[in-house]
């Protein structure tokens, strides 16, 4: 590390588990990486209940059966998260949201009403805070869909990716953001929006594809924030 | 990779989160150094209830309340992990454990009984045919009591360390292992009994360490099979 102040990164993460939380490698791998590049990482999720319980050995969806999305995500922090309607975007110099369909189920609704999908009430407070005060935002796999959606309720766009998937591009920009076709281990940056994304799990076919696709996601936001390249 | 032939990981879990389950952390990192360095791997855990269920935001056990070590193994996995009672050693070039309350809470009763500790019955067959086979074991954080355990019900010893914590340390020399005081950064390898410990989140202050400390131990068991040095 440089002399350099710490960047403080907001980590938004919902549930524990691909299927109905947050992606567990791509959180991670998260973690990780902005621990290699000096970052003081503080985990938010929402105190709401998880859409859905599913098998992760059989796919299914659990009936009967509840979590709580900031509880679960626990258990990838090692200990409490924050409520993220406390998050207060001043405290924090840039939002990073990994994947995994909590983000499309928990965080926003899009794995139900798609492009017509309602965002989480503290997450949007948060990443509408991001956007007012230009503090960078990096998404990652499905994440994008929650920024589309902030930004389709503020009539503003952006260039996100969620890789090569054309149908989910398609709903994208249904929102109005410009889908940017992007490979597993690049991010697509754009400036103007301080708005950083990356394909993961929506493309990589192994865990160290995500983690070429997660560091050039953290890579990007260094640059942005005019952080000295990290070593390893 | 070189032309070698992709050794054949066998890892096994024992849940999803530090309190009561496979550290998450840890689990990752393992499969992320596995991957990098060319491996095949094949995710198992005990088709068991979990002793306790942990809400890891409290740290309290949640009453009333039953998860299934197998079925939430799958989480990390991002699908379905074998039983580990079907695995058969003579499919494997190496069995690794990572750590977590999980190794000593599910793959045997380290938590509750200490040295006098009984280990799953699926998990004791496993690593007891990996012994006979001579087949190389790593182990991380507690999960050298796991194998403590094994090694004892056999009256045979090894090398292992967590780190450095006393009281464990002679918990684990109770069961009749040379605990083998380890920094961080660091792996202990007895080549022996081929067997490998690194200390992960019983030293780790940070993610950055506990990596190190994966790597480290993914390192020592690439070199004990004979591997070329990975690159990352």
């Amino acid at each position: 590390m440089s002399s350099t102040k710490k960047p403080r990164i907001a980590v938004v993460l919902s549930g524990c588990g691909v299927f109905d939380g947050a992606e567990i490698h791509e959180s991670v791998l998260t973690l990780l990486a902005l621990d290699r590049a000096g970052c003081l990482v503080t985990c938010f999720a929402p105190d709401v209940p998880q859409l859905h319980v599913v098998d992760h050995g059989t796919g299914d969806v659990v009936p009967g059966t509840a979590r709580n999305v900031r509880t679960e995500s626990a258990r990838i922090a090692r200990g409490a998260v924050a409520d993220v309607a406390d998050a207060r975007i001043e405290d924090f110099d840039a939002v990073v949201l990994p994947g995994g369909f909590g983000a499309a189920k928990n965080l926003c609704t899009f794995a139900v009403d798609g492009s017509a999908c309602t965002v989480e009430a503290g997450t949007a407070a948060l990443l509408g805070a991001a956007l007012d005060a230009r503090t960078p935002i990096a998404v990652a796999c499905i994440a994008p869909a929650v920024l589309a959606a902030v930004l389709r309720d503020r009539g503003e766009s952006a260039e996100l990716t969620i890789g090569t998937d054309d149908e989910t591009g398609a709903a994208l920009e249904a929102m109005g953001v410009v889908h940017v076709p992007c490979s597993v281990e690049r991010a697509v940056v754009d400036e103007e929006r301080r708005v950083i994304s990356t394909p993961a799990y929506m493309l990589a076919a192994s865990i160290g594809e995500a983690a070429a696709s997660i560091d050039a996601m953290v890579a990007s936001l260094m640059q942005m924030l005019g952080q000295p390249a990290g070593g390893r």
